[in-house]
């Protein structure tokens, strides 16, 4: 509770503080932060500890907490480091994150007061792994996840009113295949060590694409990786959209026609059983095949884009101006417009 | 330090521990848990508190952890409520994990030690934001996060030498694009609230797609939302893969060919500022897609979809005997094959 007693405060104070509104009559004096300051909050309740009424008084850099009880010291609260994005929103530092939770909670809670004033929008916090154990706190403050992955997790968190316009969180795995074939009509099959409902069966080299790679890249180094042979990109022929793969993720698979420009095969035994090259008939005629309708069907567009009458999606580097970057477009380029 | 005092241990023990090194030789008492159970470890070295060697005895559900010091009472630590996957994995159940961290820590300890015994491979930890405290323990124990989204974090942990197995991390987010376009040769246009560089363009209708949601479906419900006009799926026409979009993920944008079913536009005031049609021509002469590559050509082909010399990409929903689902394929289906 606000101890009883009264302070002068300086009217150019008073005159910087149009939207408080005060729970008491009572006043802190100040000392010296009249420059460059903006009173931001007085309280009765003790929202940083230790029960007494205070004033948080705003510099460039950091929040002072004046006391009303002259005999608990003022302290100051940093803000946290951060810089603003293009979007009005602002990225904290994640190597700046004070190491105790409670400077955390602190700077976190005074760094938030201050971004809304300023009318900031979205904000984004990554915590590493080694510092997790900030998270509770940034949940308790409103944050949510946003996304993670080995090493950090990221929330944010959406201060205007209305629906929240921050990007999409990650939802989906991309998986690359590669339908290699060469002059002799045989396909570069691998049979893969995992003990899952297919293994046993000579299957194209599929794989996961790395952050940041493009698909047709990820396709021709998986089958690099499994199996050696170098290839190029000719076109995609098909992708699967399949839902609920892991953990309620989706997962799209983009099968991609390349050209083989070596033929030796050097076989990833971290992953494979084997790897060779089959001719096409043998292949397609498995028998796990005959009953999986996705793969013939995938396998039959693959052998009519290497027989010549089908079109697919070729791969075209195009600039967007919404961000000024490249990137790639994957459409029908032999049809005519 | 193991109290210097020798127990014996009976022969139906010893010969249920093939694997256990004995640091010392010294045994302890065992009382009445010798049916069912199996000796999981024994230490000098105290991971359990206390300071005092430990024998550790699972039955069924929990492991009974035996003193060697008399006076310090054996209690039991549970196992984690878990089920085994496919995939000779765990998956631990997110809604019984202990509320304390000791507890969770001891669980999870012992539970480890149980499932590196039983030879499981990956194992699957979702922890509720309202239990983000549990996160430091797991990541300490050498679990590492797999993703997150609004509510949870998912980390896992590879019991296996060798590299890890699991299904990779969700890392791109799926945006739809719907170009819709009405026998008068008029397109669906929208004019974005958002304060970035392309407002004040009229384009395409975008979005992106919900969870566990088809390409085709998050498409028609976009432009449902947005404008309110109906439409069916015709074809895929192309789609943009770009990076870096947020945050080092990635980000494919599908623009498909809808056919309207209606004509009358509602706007979604809370996204947009307007909707309208608008002839072919005024959607492609303006001047911010004379600058951008890649909008351009996307439009130039979905026009050349239109006046049907483009085949782009239909959907099929097939069967997977990987996984025994339905699920879709993207592909040219006017090709023959």
């Amino acid at each position: 509770m606000m101890a009883a007693r009264s302070y002068i405060m300086p009217e150019a104070m008073a005159r910087a503080v149009p939207r408080i509104s005060w729970t008491t009559k009572k006043v802190c004096k100040i000392q010296g932060f009249l420059k460059d300051t903006t009173l931001l909050k007085s309280s009765t309740d003790d929202d940083l500890g230790g029960g007494h009424g205070h004033l948080l008084i705003k510099n460039n850099t950091r929040i002072h907490v004046m006391s009303s009880d002259i005999s608990s010291p003022s302290f100051a609260v940093e803000f946290l480091d951060a810089w603003d994005d293009e979007y009005g929103g602002i990225v904290i530092d994640p190597s700046s994150l004070p190491s105790s939770a409670n400077a955390f909670a602190s700077a976190l809670r005074a760094s938030l007061t201050n971004w809304k004033m300023k009318g900031k929008k979205g904000i984004w916090l990554k915590i590493l792994s080694e510092q997790a154990d900030l998270i509770p706190i940034a949940i308790q403050e409103g944050f949510n996840y946003h996304h993670a992955e080995p090493g950090y997790a990221m929330l944010t968190y959406w201060i205007p009113d209305g629906p929240c316009m921050l990007p999409a969180s990650p939802s989906h795995q991309i998986g690359v295949g590669g339908f290699v074939i060469n002059e002799k009509r045989e396909v570069l099959v691998v049979k893969e060590k995992c003990p899952c409902s297919c293994s046993g069966v000579w299957k194209m080299p599929t794989g996961y694409i790395n952050k940041s790679e493009d698909i047709f890249s990820g396709a021709i180094r998986e089958v690099k990786e499994e199996t050696g042979v170098d290839t190029i990109f000719l076109k995609l022929v098909a992708f699967r959209h399949a839902h609920l793969v892991a953990f309620e993720k989706s997962d799209l698979l983009f099968v991609c026609m390349l050209k083989p420009l070596s033929c030796e095969i050097t076989v990833d035994e971290k992953e494979l059983q084997a790897a060779k090259w089959m001719p096409i008939d043998e292949y397609i005629g498995q028998p796990f095949y005959e009953e999986d309708q996705m793969s013939r069907r995938v396998i039959e567009a693959s052998i009519a884009a290497y027989e010549g009458h089908y079109n697919g999606f070729a791969a075209r580097q195009l600039t967007s101006k919404l961000d000024g970057k490249l990137s790639y477009l994957y459409y029908d380029c032999s049809s005519s417009f």
